[in-house]
């Protein structure tokens, strides 16, 4: 099965994703710039979503490219992680309108641990598939990043108890490791090419 | 004619179908977890189509890549079938607002059948030009499963008046029916790449 | 110049501008049957834009396909005419929601026009660029379908002062004529493949 | 790192941006042809942003297909004016339902400002990244263009708090400095084919 059209349709919903969150920045009724005021935590919000989703978007074109051929559970475990990809708009949205009070703060952070798991979903898979000696299975390893990011979600949650503003730094560094993207891939890709 | 553009365009209308539906689970105003329980039916309603608009790409994706070439009827069955997936995410919305109240989830059955249909007839015209003895003719052989599934679609839509969860579970299970992508042609395929 | 990427952005566009239209059927508040009867305009609107962006993508799909090579000035062509194809859902939406009355209905009619001068004026740069003996020249010939459009959508304005609905009826006239894709250019590319 | 992906989803995003902007055109409640009147701002303001949004693809899809590879920082330079290009749908609708007045004019500009800016990045990585002898670094030279456009953005800016009238016009003027595509890199594109 070809793995194109596997990319070609990801791209078009996470490139939809990714814009439709910008609809949420209502357009202010006032004209004058304190009235963008209101709007400043919608667009923090915005932010750290279109980094998040912008990692993903990357991560997922290196873990895609390093694939030989794809499956039909590969496929949906691909639909799945584009499900969990599609709350984030909302949570963001609910997030940002309010201010990033407590609730708000832990449903992204539900929403993120969820991406999380189906990500490592789809990576078990395509491992499996390619075979346990493969480009794909050597650079991903033991996904540290991957299991650090999750824990990292569920101290935020907890910690959002105290104050939701922690959460959102601790959303915030663990996007920051992920900015670089997966150089474990990237490596072994060019240096199996070397070879 | 080349049969590229036909799967960029279909996935680029069917990434769009299944992101805008997310649009409908609109963000409550307060700020409260119990703000959310009222989104619960909107969320299921989302789930379900997610998968039924999951299922109609991949057999779309299974149906298109065993077909060689395509011509203008083939163009128009296609745009058809866009049309019907189109109105999902509209009985989608109704039906999960009116917590899957008896007229919307007839409706949303009613949406389903045409998109059985529309897709039967993409089907018949790739077969037809396909020919009688290629691959996908024998691969897609009786289409018991789409006869199955628009027999079920009817006696869900009947049974609505009884109770509509009634119905919505006869839904949910003509879709797991679907889950798995189409075999036949997965099948056919390998073994004809076999010979 | 490569021509797959202006393909591919014509292709995104024109997905999405046939998708958002259906933004503008509203769930309606009811959950009875009757509460769908107002939308009836809405949908009956939809459909014949649906069936109009599907010529255009059809046609576009046809177009492109014939021509070899691109520059700068179709590329802005194409631009223009993927404007005017924006404005349909506009226009769509105002003519269902005011239940197809006259000055609606007028501007769909100026919005197609458009499309046909913006569809002619990159008809004309293809031919341009192709050559005047080329595939794509010879098969476009005298154009008097486009001609002929153009003169429907006049007269189709001019008897909306009458009756909105002749000019309806006219709109629906010129989408049959150009159901067919462009058997035109068809007939050509095949009979030089044949060559 | 193969720039077909990076291409793709750049297309999604930029079609998707350049159709939303659409949206804000709110279908009138009355059927007059005076009803439509009040929207003559908004439909300028939307004629000015597609303009800019197509400038933006056109050149975007220049300088990647100049470049041979990308890497890593490219990827997210990429995302980075992706992510300003997200907010002129914002700026677009601010501006035009306040009729252009100051502030929301002085926003347009600066989030033009931030593009321009994004852009002269991705453009630096891709030099540095071909090396400064390849076609791409010499086709763009010293980027005159680039910088001449953000003086005109802050020389506009400056001028709005005497009329937001004449920010305007000298948007327009950069954006018909720029619809021109970069005939700097077509120019030495082809020479360099030529050789």
């Amino acid at each position: 099965m070809k793995k194109g059209r596997l990319e070609a349709f990801s791209d078009g919903v996470i490139a939809i994703i990714i814009t439709i969150m910008v609809l949420e920045l209502h357009v202010p009724h006032g004209e004058n710039i304190k009235d963008l005021v209101p709007l400043l935590p919608v667009l923090l919000s915005y932010v750290l979503s279109f980094v998040y989703v912008g990692i993903y978007w990357n991560n997922h074109h290196h873990m895609i490219y390093a694939a030989k051929t794809i499956n039909g559970a590969i496929l949906w475990a691909n639909l799945h992680l584009l499900f969990w990809l599609s709350l984030i708009p909302f949570a963001t949205a609910w997030m940002g309108e309010n201010h990033f009070s407590r609730w708000p703060v832990i449903l992204y952070g539900a929403v993120l641990i969820m991406n999380g798991v189906a990500y490592t979903i789809l990576c078990g898979l395509l491992v499996t598939h390619s075979g346990e000696g493969s480009t794909l299975a050597v650079a991903l390893g033991k996904d540290w990043k991957g299991k650090l990011s999750v824990v990292g979600y569920l101290v935020a949650i907890g910690l959002a108890f105290i104050s939701p503003w922690i959460a959102f730094a601790i959303y915030a560094l663990v996007a920051a490791m992920w900015f670089i993207p997966d150089r474990r891939i990237e490596r072994n890709l060019s240096s199996s090419e070397d070879e």
